[in-house]
């Protein structure tokens, strides 16, 4: 028995052929041409989904069901992408669309909630029933499992924990409210955050590695930090707490069984694991009374959304 | 067919003989004497549970469940108050004991979550799979409701919704934390804002009935708002914009069906609620592309628990 998981983003689709226990047999990825009309992306997606099974070596009668993940809002229950804000999707119908093909169960969801659903079945949060992953990349995307189910909200429109409040009256979000968690926990605001301290302390490593490299990521402060500079480590310590205090929130109304972190910037590892899962501990509700939740980085990375989707049809 | 809710509050313990439709039958309260140890008051539980039993003219074998709502940490599953800060509770087993006694199906929870499943069972939230009931008192508790079901988090420590934080380095709350939701939604900090706004403008309407009756209150504000005072009117605005801001973190978490709004506050009734509901609907994530949440009062106010407590046990 067989799946295709379908990661649609904003550069390329990504697909693969995937087996019950979530092992990826086969795997082939296209470019996102958001020029394209939604009918012809929608066509992409289908001949992915061929060529997936053709070149695969199944026969097409022995796949179980398609997944898909897709950016925006999603209506789970009818097939269809109300919104997606960086490719040319409002309101497709894309499951009646696909169901003209294929012949099997066809299910989509938002991608951070796939990518969740992904690291619960075969990633970090393998065994969690309830858990949270939080993405740190240009934005913070979080997607919510409570009892084994993605946390949808009606039509879908939950699961936006980026755009809670962090700092009443703070920093303009694209969204249109001030002060959401994702300007800054997101790496955009470490970016934004190591720069604002080389230019305060021009003599700093953060300020020489920028001047070197003549550009600035989400890495600059790490090395920096890593190598014992005093601004470095400043800047590491301002972001662990902004990161930490929205995990805080979320612990405080879900008390998951843990948070994975997924994103670039995980890539710093149990460094940045350590100080936010210390300081959620700490400051959550109740203090060492409760259960310390344990933040973990999300071990999938980029293959969670393609496993996410096959496992939205994979019951076990 | 009949259950008992039961009520545990830090000033009285409220019980009700209930039918399977959330009609109380018969009711009796009786005082929570906090000085007690719990083995004392567990046993008023137990002798308020026979004489509703016996009071309400039913025989003990028509009674087909206890439910019993709890302040502080419940661990559900086990039957056991892991903690609760007002009364002499600590890793209690309520649910033993009571089995010694009374041979039906006993459960407890915590008395915010209950409160919010008795308003969607019996009140203004009736029809309603998702939704969020925020009580604001003396702090602001959250009782979420996902898919028909209370959100426990892992042993029950979730749902503390009041402890987001809202203001980043904010005022100091009572949970460790900073800038807590509670420190800026609560009735008592209406009372505060109430305060300096009067000492601010001491020719103001909101300072002449503070004066005229000598106490502040959470009305002050709204009944010189109501009377056409600037300064009452800039206190309301004020405090629905610190209300509304938590909720907006709500809504584009959980996108709920509805919000209802309970404690003393709440009787601003409608005034209040479309205000609320107005900064909810614009602010929230995707504004009006996004379903609109509805905001109302609860209204099952202090019968909310009862009903909730025993509606744990009513399966309908």
């Amino acid at each position: 028995m067989y799946y295709l998981g379908i990661d649609v983003g904003g550069m390329s689709i990504k697909g693969a052929l995937v087996d019950k226990e979530g092992v990826i047999h086969y795997r082939a990825n296209i470019k996102t041409e958001v020029e394209k009309t939604s009918e012809e992306i929608l066509q992409d997606i289908k001949d992915l989904c061929l060529s997936l099974v053709s070149e695969g070596g199944i026969k097409i009668n022995a796949l179980r069901g398609i997944g898909i993940g897709i950016p925006g809002s999603i209506d789970a229950e009818e097939g269809v992408i109300v919104y997606s804000n960086n490719i040319n999707f409002e309101n497709v119908k894309i499951v009646e669309y696909l169901k003209k093909t294929f012949d099997c169960p066809i299910k989509i969801g938002n991608d951070a909630n796939v990518a969740a659903l992904g690291e619960m079945k075969y990633g970090s949060g393998k065994g969690s029933k309830n858990l949270i992953l939080v993405t740190l990349g240009t934005g913070v995307g979080t997607g919510i499992i409570v009892e084994s189910k993605i946390l949808l909200g009606k039509y879908g429109a939950g699961g936006e924990g980026g755009h809670m409040t962090l700092v009443y009256n703070g920093l303009p979000c694209t969204c249109g409210k001030k002060g959401c968690w994702e300007r800054y926990a997101s790496a955009t605001a470490l970016i934004r955050i190591t720069e604002e301290y080389s230019n305060k302390y021009p003599d700093s490593e953060v300020a020489k590695i920028i001047k070197k490299e003549g550009k600035i990521s989400g890495k600059t402060a790490f090395i920096a930090a890593r190598n014992g500079d005093k601004t470095g480590a400043k800047i590491v310590s301002k972001y662990v707490k902004y990161v930490a205090e929205g995990l805080i929130s979320l612990v405080n109304i879900f008390r998951p069984d843990c948070i994975l972190i997924g994103g670039g910037v995980s890539n710093e590892g149990s460094y940045l694991m350590k100080k936010i899962e210390r300081r959620v501990s700490r400051y959550s509700y109740g203090g060492s009374r409760n259960y310390k939740v344990p933040v973990k980085k999300a071990e999938l990375q980029n293959d969670a959304g393609i496993l996410g989707a096959a496992a939205l049809c994979i019951d076990n």
